[in-house]
């Protein structure tokens, strides 16, 4: 059967080059990095090469990367850490709406020691006001967060206005770039965050290799106390292919950002065009334009986006209805509601993120299974109207 | 130049076979073991059965393991995450005077947030005495932590008879067995453990992937908040290709561990006696039978530590001076602190850690390098009392 993988929000394919660079670090190289003799040398400089090229994709000094697990580790040590760290300031966490989970169960864990949260709302697009930002801090506030770009939805926010902001009132900004880095330029000292997470798993990297920026200055409690790795901010032995990976992905993601960014979205706007044709009751969300290059989301009214995703599997296409990790919690999306869509309709959410490797031939596919797939599913339903188009 | 890997503490190089079952992991397989697609269900059959095979090396049943980035957060997810769960029964923790910097740390961590700890003292080989044990639990004690094994001075510890004291007591027990696992027997059925840490870089599996085994009913709340990942107590996307890996590790070293054992404990044995023997002023730390089968370890009097890695490494060999998390850090260890070794002669702690390839020629080639090298260091030293042996 064809198989057309169209779920870059769920983790991208390794490239080639980045598997090559990982080869000698499952073998040849092995010592701990942090081991003075030869073996651990060796090692040593993979992950200090990595550091430099992962600080070189966001214009940040590599002493500014340090490396972690995951996007989502990246953003529990960002969001506890630069609380506790400003506690004696305040309690007080000012996010977006349409933050990741991590972020989200990070600032309910703060919760239970005292912090309190203000949820900054979004536009139908799914947009942060940097205004709403503004009023939302008060003289007790430890950290904003507000996602450079939104995984669900695809949307883009406006970063830099809220970093200034943020500046203005002297309070920390954390980023969670986990879906922008390494397909859409992300420049930290251009931007004015101070805090930014990205994964290798989003920009044909490996899953489990991540990192989070923190500008010099940062101050930041470690997440995972114990040793002296990751300049004593983030202990434990390193996941050394996996770091070494990180660093070529983001070497090739520089490299072929103009590239990427452009061939992949031509495909996706005719995505984006086709399925909108090929089927009634096909609503675009997040941003039309301020999106991400590679993304395409949709609710599509009277499916549940369960059933679609298995649907669509059973022709051999990978999409998504969310966000990975949250995939068989089966609650309609937060991103969703946040952003004033319904109910039921955000029960039809639709996620499709192309990934490098796709071609026009994989969007012909897409649109040739894909109205028969939600006229059969849509006859299930019992609230649908028939083919009564309005 | 000649080159010997004699630093197991610090890390193993991969086993072939580990090796071969991550790369398909590398490429062919990448999807999001969470998503409900067949690309993502190709990885979840990958993690899937890695849990089977390291619940397998341990005796646990598969859903009591969690897979970690690494042994230290796996240390910090059991105390940080035990700890918080049973603070309504007291703010008191328990931990031997000898714990790994992920407990000690993970401890003084908690001690901000109100926790008292009480350190259980070792004797001169390491062992803490179970007595002890029984002694300073109290009615608001929350969890005990005693290791396994100890990577620095190799002692095996008597956790069946701790894990005995604690359960009368009803008092959580963990145990890092980060050196332990993999190496000798772990039975966490037989021993009655409530909580457990280890590591596959300690027995030929990948860094940057390691687990925690908690006993079906044990209460821990996460470190990692976010997604549904590891039964919701784990956020963060797989390090698909690393768990593969610690699986496979798993199932070689349960059908490798006699063999294992045996072999490199004739080679330690003879390193041991013949290392003593080549200088003076030789002494053997940690117990000299409840050890662990590769470990070696030494204080060389007058002689600093660092000094001799370096001039070892100038010679080809890998050995270490303590845990590779503390390697820059030049503080004598506190675990030959607290087995009553003074701080000048703790300074001169010398770790061998045998891993499977290594031969006969290798300690050969060690025995031959290794009194020159003390000899000239031990001229430099000021309180170096001559060739006067006593």
């Amino acid at each position: 059967m064809r198989r057309v993988y169209l779920d870059h929000i769920a983790g991208t394919p390794l490239h080639p080059e980045v598997r090559e660079a990982m080869l000698p670090y499952l073998g040849e190289y092995f010592g701990n990095p942090q081991s003075l003799h030869s073996f651990g040398q060796e090692s040593a400089q993979g992950i200090e090469e990595a550091r430099e090229k992962v600080a070189l994709l966001i214009n940040a000094e590599p002493e500014e990367i340090y490396f972690t697990s995951s996007g989502t580790e990246s953003n529990n040590f960002a969001i506890k850490g630069i609380a506790a760290a400003h506690r004696k300031k305040g309690a007080h966490l000012v996010l977006s709406a349409v933050e990741h989970q991590s972020v989200l169960h990070s600032a309910k864990n703060l919760e239970k020691s005292g912090f309190h949260v203000t949820e900054v709302p979004v536009d139908r697009h799914g947009l942060v006001d940097p205004e709403a930002v503004i009023n939302a801090i008060t003289g007790e506030t430890a950290l904003v967060s507000v996602l450079w770009a939104n995984g669900e939805v695809g949307t883009v926010e406006p970063v830099e206005s809220i970093a200034k902001v943020c500046r203005e009132k002297e309070v920390p900004f954390h980023t969670d770039a986990v879906d922008a880095a390494g397909n859409i330029p992300v420049d930290v000292k251009k931007t004015g965050v101070d805090s930014l997470s990205l994964s290798g798993n989003q920009f044909y990297g490996p899953s489990g290799s991540a990192a989070l920026y923190l500008k010099k200055g940062t101050r930041c409690l470690p997440l995972i106390d114990g040793g002296i790795q990751e300049s004593g901010k983030r202990a434990g032995s390193e996941n050394l292919a996996g770091i070494v990976g990180l660093g070529k992905a983001a070497e090739v993601a520089q490299r072929e950002l103009p590239f990427r960014a452009g061939k992949i979205k031509l495909l996706r706007d005719s995505l984006i065009e086709r399925l909108t044709q090929a089927s009634d009751r096909v609503i675009l969300t997040g941003h039309p334009e301020k999106r991400l290059p590679h993304h395409a989301s949709f609710c599509i009214e009277f499916v549940e986006g369960e059933a679609m995703l298995l649907n669509l599997d059973m022709k051999g296409i990978a999409a998504a209805s969310g966000s990975a990790c949250t995939s068989r919690a089966l609650k309609a999306s937060h991103v969703l509601l946040a952003m004033g869509i319904d109910h039921a309709t955000a029960q039809g959410s639709l996620v499709f993120g192309l990934v490098e490797s796709n071609t026009s031939d994989d969007i012909d596919y897409l649109i040739e299974v894909f109205p028969e797939i939600i006229e059969r599913l849509r006859q299930m339903s019992p609230l649908y109207p028939g083919l009564d188009k309005s």
